[in-house]
């Protein structure tokens, strides 16, 4: 599946508005989750090693989700009940997203496509892409506390196609690293004046 | 020293407000990051390890705000100096953090510190405690990002009184849990309608 034939994922569209997020600010955030070229480097090998496991990881990562009343409850409408249609169509972005978080480069276009992300947690534009009709909003404390599973959980996939450990603790640490940066770009959305 | 000799440390105090996250809400933060009694026992276990390293702890995490202007710049005055007479308070509330975090039940009082913890990272208390005159608040993209060095760095602590390879996995795993759930309870203060 080439990204154009992905529905909602806008990463490429021209029409993406930019971030107000400055490489300032990233190279920030890169220093504070200590994000260094070496780390770009196992991330790339990290996406080689995912590449032909993501629909795996999005198992995982789903079935917590779904065992999960409270986390759940943001893919299902207001009686409960879940969205297969959105759950769908936000997995096969979620799992552009590995795709992307281990190959992309993290410049201008990564940064807007990171805010409208965030946008796409909070009440103005959760559902949108989708036309789904569940909860309003992600609240903020579920986006931050899903950093752990998020990262944990990707480590047993990093180690099934043989790297070594020492290999395997590079792509697991670089792993941990984006997504908690990536957390907090996201966080914009939410607090952008005490961002 | 004692709590009760901690400038501005008010986690035992009666007057502490209430916090209003509920024992359900928490209950729903331990599910997210996988937090169980397992993680509490490991906890009391870092406790334990690290009650004779919490300076060498703090030396590192002050060395890292240290580094990093973005950082260090909340602990300075208008003018970009650094306030050693705040820096130094911080760091004993600091270094009681760490021995609470591992040894404090997660119960309501816990919660209410919680808190305070972070409406003292934003313009609602920052410098308060301390009559500080440095920066009115701590950006929610600092706060999130600084989960990263606060749970790498801890490892080789954890490690360094002989502990099995596989205890030190069971502390820094609670360890990692323990600070994004706290994280998670922190940015209420930054979003509280969107939390």
């Amino acid at each position: 599946m080439t990204n154009t034939m992905i529905p909602g994922y806008i990463y490429d569209e021209p029409a993406l508005p930019a971030s107000p997020v400055t490489e300032a600010d990233l190279a920030e955030l890169r220093a504070s989750v200590l994000f260094g070229e070496e780390d770009e480097a196992a991330l790339r090998r990290a996406g080689e090693v995912l590449a032909g496991q993501v629909e795996d990881v999005l198992d995982v990562w789903y079935g917590f989700v779904g065992a999960n009343p409270h986390l759940l409850a943001h893919f299902a409408d207001e009686d409960g009940k879940p969205l297969q249609d959105y759950l769908a169509r936000v997995r096969v972005r979620f799992g552009q997203w590995i795709v992307d978080t281990c190959n992309r480069p993290y410049d201008a276009r990564w940064l807007a496509y990171a805010d409208e992300l965030g946008r796409r947690h909070t009440a103005a534009a959760k559902n949108r892409a989708d036309a789904a009709r569940s909860t309003a909003s992600v609240p903020l404390r579920h986006l931050i506390a899903l950093i752990y599973p998020i990262t944990a959980t990707v480590r047993p996939f990093l180690a099934a196609t043989g790297a070594t450990e020492e290999e395997v603790d590079a792509m697991h640490e670089a792993w941990r690293k984006t997504v908690i940066m990536q957390v907090a770009l996201w966080s914009r959305a939410y607090a952008p004046e005490q961002w």
